[in-house]
């Protein structure tokens, strides 16, 4: 299979992360990628480069202020606080009355809602390359391919429509799925990392020509706490179109196999044309942020029932941090794909 | 004059506080309470402590899941993440969606909107008995007594109605200013602390009971950042009871005192029969956070105008830093309030 992986998407590379009142090591490195990249090029899937395809898909799902802050938001960082220290916000906007102030301190919380998005000198290049991946795997899948596999960090599931968490900043499978309604009429995004994909769900929450359905782990003391719970269904026009199935702390591959049926079955009796996947590895047993026990076995088996769909499919890779079976669960799903396409 | 203030209110101390990516010593620190009280006490006025008033008024002016969470937070936080560094919250929610998870790291983040507020062992026992201190001198006031200053502290002007912020966590102002209303048919409230008292528009703005004039900082670049501006007028039956007045950054006692004919003149078009003071000194011109130029004579014209109106009042103190003119300049607001009272 083809994955679609642009260099320039390592400059992101913070090395710290508050969390819980202290600094840690930031878990969302770029040897992820490099270690994805390699493991696939040996296992003998092809790397490819993104050609350029701009920010419209960006803009149309987030806010164009939000995407345009990214560009200079670590100059002007720089420039108000005369510190390199990465900029990490500090303060937020409640839920109720906010604007938008002039400053970049202010702007940083306005478009933020955690710490574990710090914007660095090479931020801008690495998300904007990262979406790229994404876009160019969907261009793809829109010229004929049946599946392609864009190997998206940093990440993209937690960006909504416009703050950046849990390691996000553009969301690229959503953009991704916007892409690809330029030529399918409906598209569904399956989220099967193991934190729910809030910020896909926002973007899409009232659109009802994307569908949107996320299994995850019980969010009600679990990141990303405030979203992803099963009574959320959208709204508007979007009403029905979205699916939370969440998991218990400790479910194992049955458990995830009957969500991902689940989730399947909706997105087949919502008459997809096109899909997306939102590809976390966290789920793994041994992942440093695992909660549940995914086997590669468990993966396998997800890759086959998602590619047995029979849909125009792209890949996003989402989260998956450096534990020791990373590597092997990104080649298993990617070869269970290849094998099921035939 | 009466000076409200329990030794309780200094069980909060925490050390740091993590601002634009790094930990710089917290300012909000209880020496600033003993200062202010033995100063105080040193020219003359009385020190009293309060009784316990209970937490009806602050029930009235905040959400009580707000208000219990804060009993309970720390025993909570120790035992979720076996850490006893204070509690500070990394995740928050957007500005849709969102709703209170079960846990106490999400609901940490869901019940703050910055860094500013580490929840510690002693932080329950600080801020019951900081606010208590102001319904004190809100009850004195209702009982007759013309002017009473409530040296609350932790502040509270920029905690809203279901978030920590800026220091603060019960709105100490906001809760006397209810309390004034069981006996005082129309309440205002002047914030003349450096920041804008963003908690208290929030709690107030579809009140039409309680008026709220704030004189700060312009916030397009100033914390805290996405409340406070001119255009803040009110909404539903608040209309037209909430100004906010700007200043430049620079500005000195001829700026802050037209701000203050000007919130005074609002304040008496209102009507209002009780006046609460949230009583910032970080306008002082050498305040470690200020960027404004007030003067121990700016700071004693504003307490001549302020107890000119008359009114039953309420001193509730607010922020102000250890810069060198803070217990002074506490000592000449009270001592010229007292002098105006003849």
């Amino acid at each position: 299979m083809k994955v679609v992986f642009d260099p320039r998407q390592t400059a992101h590379a913070p090395e710290q992360y508050f969390r819980r009142g202290a600094f840690i090591p930031h878990p969302e490195q770029p040897l992820r990628a490099i270690l994805l990249r390699d493991a696939l090029a040996g296992a003998g899937h092809e790397i490819v480069t993104p050609a350029d395809h701009g920010l419209d898909s960006l803009y149309a799902v987030h806010d164009q202020g939000y995407v345009d802050f990214f560009r200079t938001a670590w100059a002007r960082w720089v420039e108000a606080t005369g510190s390199t220290n990465p900029a990490v916000p500090n303060y937020h906007t409640t839920r109720r009355d906010a604007r938008r102030p002039e400053g970049v301190i202010g702007q940083l919380g306005y478009y933020s809602t955690d710490t574990a998005c710090p914007v660095t000198e090479g931020t801008w290049e690495a998300i904007y390359w990262s979406a790229q991946s994404a876009l160019d795997a969907a261009e793809r899948v829109m010229a004929g391919e049946r599946m392609v596999y864009g190997l998206s960090r940093p990440p993209g599931h937690h960006a909504s429509w416009d703050a950046s968490n849990g390691f996000c900043f553009f969301n690229n499978a959503a953009a991704a799925a916007h892409h690809l309604r330029r030529r399918f009429g409906k598209v569904a995004i399956i989220d099967v990392d193991t934190h729910a994909g809030n910020g896909t769900q926002d973007i899409f929450y009232e659109r009802g020509d994307v569908f949107f359905a996320s299994i995850h782990v019980d969010p009600t003391d679990y990141v990303p706490y405030y979203v992803g719970y099963p009574d959320e269904t959208g709204r508007g026009e979007g009403a029905g179109a979205n699916l939370n199935l969440t998991l218990a702390p400790g479910s194992g591959d049955a458990e995830i196999g009957a969500a991902v049926d689940r989730a399947l079955e909706a997105i087949r009796d919502y008459g997809a044309e096109a899909l997306v996947v939102s590809l976390g590895f966290d789920m793994a047993h041994d992942d440093p942020l695992s909660v549940v026990r995914c086997t590669a076995e468990g993966f396998a088996a997800t890759a086959t029932k998602i590619t047995r769909m029979g849909l125009p499919t792209v890949l996003v890779q989402e989260g998956g941090y450096l534990g020791p079976s990373l590597s092997n669960n990104a080649v298993v799903f990617l070869n269970a794909c290849d094998a099921a396409l035939g």
